[in-house]
């Protein structure tokens, strides 16, 4: 953990397993124990590197045996203020596949938890039965003020347009596993890079690893400014493309993020470009040979199905990945890791 | 397996435990191990057989001891595009008496899986996550799409106005238990027989018994055409009655569905036949004393309350032989019976 | 059990695992097997006593180890006709912190269950997959009647304006566990005491422990008449208050509830009152010093957050009671306790 992490450090009430121990940089024995996972800021190098050779055993547990019982007795409360299919069943077969159990709610918007309860009524309510918790909510910062209340660990599964630091972890972690390697790679993020937290978070951790950036969208979907200062602070090396074709021969990793059209003031503005924002078996003739093509998902159409058999396409190996690195935060989380 | 059925063998990736060991006909180890459940077409006598005695012996266990680890360490994925908490919490709890997991998917409605994503990216997307796929979905089809793509094992729990095999294996098992043999019983199917995917699957697996049908409906509900040419086809011995009268003395099985007013288009008609297709205590006393009433459930009045408590009334019974029957699949499909 | 417990005894087929032994007063070896808990009403004092026994045992056990084996193997069927996010959770984590499962059945308006299928049929049915019921209902009675046709234990999750009897169990619980006693205390039921079945159940439990009640409300929102009738009868010493300044000084336990301003015919009436039933730090100021706070849970703004840090509040500390005393009535019934 950073020691700039912005309050989000050890649950209250939860004894350092070892104070003499550094917990920074250098790993001591579990050191994520009764944290919680809030925003990817809180994470240097060193922790990137834990989860990632956490993330490694749990996938290669799974090849070997399916499932362990390193949480067995361990109860967690995924709780989905909005919903998400995907980013709820990972967790909630994270949890399973380390022999936990869970409580799952997401019917919140017909509950008493819809009923003018406050979010931290219901975290202290939802904690005092289980030993970690989940957190997706439509708004901004929720996971930080459930972290203030909460004396369980409380890992953000995404808040609004805020943070959805377990995406941008798998992402980093599927780029690992399949390159070998994150350090001096290069990344295309393609699309929409105004609205996607995905992107951002992506970005802002490039800084880590001496990742390259290509950012390739629209002039109307930009990467944010304030993302782009954070890149020439850190001094990522990045440039900006409205077309595909300049970059694609150049890169380690195309990252696909979908182009709404509902996002154009200007209809003709989204016809003009929309061509260069879709990948199709011929677009892949260009991406070199040992690149990786990525996605978060649900695509629309941003992708051609008939590139799902181009070894790669990486994308639903991408979404395995995303289970392990949830095993090993909840493994972490709760001082088995 | 029939050797015709229709590209639904085993999931891609999932090397044949002992390819030199008869899988056809002849049961060899674990001979469903990484096959979809798809249809009951894919069944032949012998499968039929081998699945019945599993679904027994799981019975015998559940009355013995209620669970087992068989399945330690597994995650199902319980997918419902359409709700049907019967078959969904018969799955469920079938996984968890075997030791497994669960991942229930079932508010699709308001999920990212209904915003646009396609079945077969969900279904991508949710083995990567399990071990094998339920998968309840309102169109025809759609569980043979996803077993196109699918690595893991797909068991379909109802496709639609398609089929619903798990339902009629669950019939015929039933039937075996309650009155010890299925060869050359009679069973009257009763009510509306055009309309109901049950009573067609049934029909349909009569052939590998030699089992008589009494079709009983009005004559707007009759047993579809091409399910009738199906039965003289394969030799299935059946007549067909308006009046149950004509037929519940010498019956082995009372089998009866519902019939909606909303079916027919003269209400005239509806009020002319109803009589006949509810059955009462009254009714009970034509039907022969080692004969049993049947029902796939959830019923309204078809069934009045009054005979549940005749021991020959079989509905309740056939709801946990589903169980066994659901339990025995996922075991064999997933390599362990 | 007391011997007048209307019909809530022994399920179906059970036998008694030792008809020798006592089971009401003196309990022997899992005097609960098999049985209902439907009402407040069917627990005599040694019957309470041993309810608490059991759940601090859970608390203990809880606390040291987080979850045991005891109930592994079997499965808990969730039935919720209305939500409840905080019922439903707690016995969730109850079931599976002693090593059971669960089937959640949450969606029951969309499902078939909702179709016109009555409540004894869907009971019938889940009780096929599982061991235990939990129902809540929007019916008074609907617990009563699950329990008239299901062989497997019901538990009342609450049943409308009817019965919530475990969250009476907990409240007593928490006063046991917070005070160190039960007899003799002085309890303080303040806010709405007209619709709330919390206090009336609480209420009519006095009677077994020499509680002195004072029942502070609005005049709108007196206790009725007909528990009050209780109390004399039973001869549990109270008196009723408008104003909480004249009893909060002599109280052990200040037990708070909504008033809600829908329920005043006169605005004013609402306006003229509502000060008296909001806590405040203030407020705390003149509750005893080892006196608590507690409430049923959803708040809105009857207590502030300035009093969470008190630690005289037991509000959060009542919810994890609660799931002990769920976790001790489900291995009663299922006979490990």
């Amino acid at each position: 953990m950073s020691s700039s992490d912005g309050g989000t450090g050890r649950t209250a009430g939860t004894p350092d397993p070892d104070p003499a121990a550094p917990r920074f940089g250098a790993h001591a024995q579990a050191p994520f124990q009764g944290h919680h996972i809030l925003s990817v800021k809180q994470f240097d190098r060193a922790d990137l590197d834990y989860v990632f050779r956490v993330a490694h055993d749990m996938r290669t547990m799974v090849d070997l045996v399916g499932s362990i019982d390193l949480l067995h007795g361990k109860v967690l409360a995924n709780l989905f203020y909005e919903p998400s299919t995907r980013t709820s069943s990972s967790f909630q077969a994270a949890m399973v596949r380390l022999g936990g159990s869970v409580v799952a709610i997401s019917e919140v918007r017909y509950s008493s938890v819809a009923k003018g309860e406050t979010l931290e009524d219901t975290v202290r309510t939802l904690e005092a039965y289980t030993d970690v918790l989940v957190l997706r909510h439509h708004e901004v910062g929720a996971a930080a003020r459930a972290a203030v209340v909460a004396r369980k660990p409380v890992i953000n599964a995404g808040d609004g347009a805020g943070e959805h630091p377990t995406q941008a972890l798998l992402d980093l972690f599927t780029i690992r596993e399949e390159l070998g390697r994150l350090d001096g790679v290069t990344v295309a993020l393609v699309g929409d890079l105004k609205h996607g937290r995905t992107v951002h978070s992506l970005a802002r951790l490039a800084r880590h690893f001496g990742i390259t950036l290509r950012l390739v969208s629209p002039v109307d979907l930009r990467m944010p400014d304030d993302v782009l200062a954070d890149l020439v602070e850190a001094g990522v090396e990045h440039s900006e493309h409205r077309d595909l074709a300049e970059v694609i021969g150049g890169v380690d990793v195309l990252y696909m993020t979908r182009v709404q059209k509902e996002r154009f003031a200007d209809p003709a503005a989204y016809e003009a470009v929309k061509g260069s924002y879709v990948i199709t078996p011929d677009t892949m003739r260009h991406l070199p040979a040992r690149a990786v093509l990525m996605h978060p998902f649900p695509r629309v159409d941003e992708i051609h199905t008939a590139c799902d058999a181009d070894p790669r396409s990486a994308y639903f190996r991408q979404i395995a990945f995303g289970m392990y690195v949830r095993m090993a935060l909840l493994a972490m989380v709760l001082g088995r890791a």
